[in-house]
């Protein structure tokens, strides 16, 4: 048990402090990003309407572009969370993905300027580009790890690589966030329910006895799995 | 038989140039857009570039934002060629689909930037985006009628509407698509086929015969489908 000694309180406060200018500086950047654009953004300007002195920002941010990184560096701990779970071997593999895959759009699902600006900065900037592009990755072999052992259990299709079917659990959480931003006709729970059923179908793969008549099915699960 | 006279051969030629043209203005906008950006891109850059008078862009585009829209066109005229064969009844549902997802990437498939580009200038304009959107919803509505049909016809899962799932279908080519712009690791027709491959798993839905212990499933399709 933690002792509550004042020297631990005062520890405490400095971290809540960090941590609510990092917050801080964070929501600033995604407010002017999605306004002004990302490149037309200075630090000053972050700075500026997080009433922060402009030193402050390179004590969280070595650079403008680290500010999605932190973004994405959100992401990945969760993700490292649900790794740890998955190793201790108790959770159902599905299940698992299930709480991953709302759990990873609840930060983007705040706000949908938020989740637009975040793709369209990294979109039209190449070294962004490369610098999430490389967070995304790192997350894909964390999620293909929960799939292989979701493999070798018998919970997921085997007739596909693990890191293909994290591609495409990655690419379902963008495609249904993005989807969402654009629109917001529906709740963004809604969407992400139907999109995560049909994801998961889609994981599981089949047995072969599908009832559609497909024949000489192209299908590769039908194909393998047999 | 269409008669081979002179003046089908002058008609002929005079729409292949048109055609010519709408091309060139829309490659040389696209490559524009990539570079400096849809904003600060003008009329006259576009027409510059694709070295024809300033006048003959607004022949083929009300606005620059038109060229956006040129593209979600030619992809909705591709959308309308499937709902024709639905119609017809002799098309296997999830066939269908999936020759519709192969077609619906070949031409965002030609050129990562010019993906990006399109994607990034719709996130990044609220005018754009509203036109964009517009498309997207009119393609939804299409998709969902081969859909409701194949439904009806038992080919593909009744556990959720056919505009939900349409919606799915779209999010996964957008996906995939934006997916492979950004890295281009794989080539774009192994990413797409495994995406394919995985969509249909899950439109098909499966007959609760699953061999995952998942138990108090909180699955829809098995919940519902019995």
């Amino acid at each position: 048990v933690k002792q509550d000694t004042s020297e631990n309180r005062e520890l405490g406060r400095r971290e809540r402090r960090r941590q609510e200018t990092v917050e801080k500086l964070f929501a600033s950047a995604m407010r002017l990003f999605s306004t002004k654009g990302y490149a037309a953004t200075k630090v000053e300007d972050i700075t500026e309407a997080a009433d922060v002195g402009k030193g402050t920002f390179f004590n969280y941010f070595p650079s403008k572009r680290h500010v999605l990184g932190y973004f994405a560096g959100k992401q990945l701990s969760r993700v490292e969370h649900y790794v740890g779970v998955s190793r201790e071997g108790d959770a159902e593999t599905l299940e698992l993905l299930e709480a991953l895959a709302r759990d990873l759009t609840r930060l983007p699902a705040k706000s949908p300027e938020m989740a637009r600006t975040v793709v369209a900065s990294f979109l039209g900037d190449a070294d962004v580009r490369e610098y999430v592009l490389a967070q995304i990755l790192r997350g894909r072999e964390m999620v293909a790890e929960i799939i292989a052992r979701g493999q070798e259990r018998g919970e997921v299709r085997r007739d596909m690589e693990a890191g293909e079917l994290a591609r495409i659990f990655q690419q379902s959480i963008f495609g249904t966030i993005l989807m969402w931003s654009l629109s917001q006709k529906d709740p963004v729970e809604r969407m992400l329910a139907n999109s995560i059923e049909v994801l998961l179908s889609g994981l599981r793969g089949h047995d072969g006895q599908g009832r559609s008549g497909r024949g000489a099915s192209r299908s590769g699960s039908e194909r393998k799995q047999r």
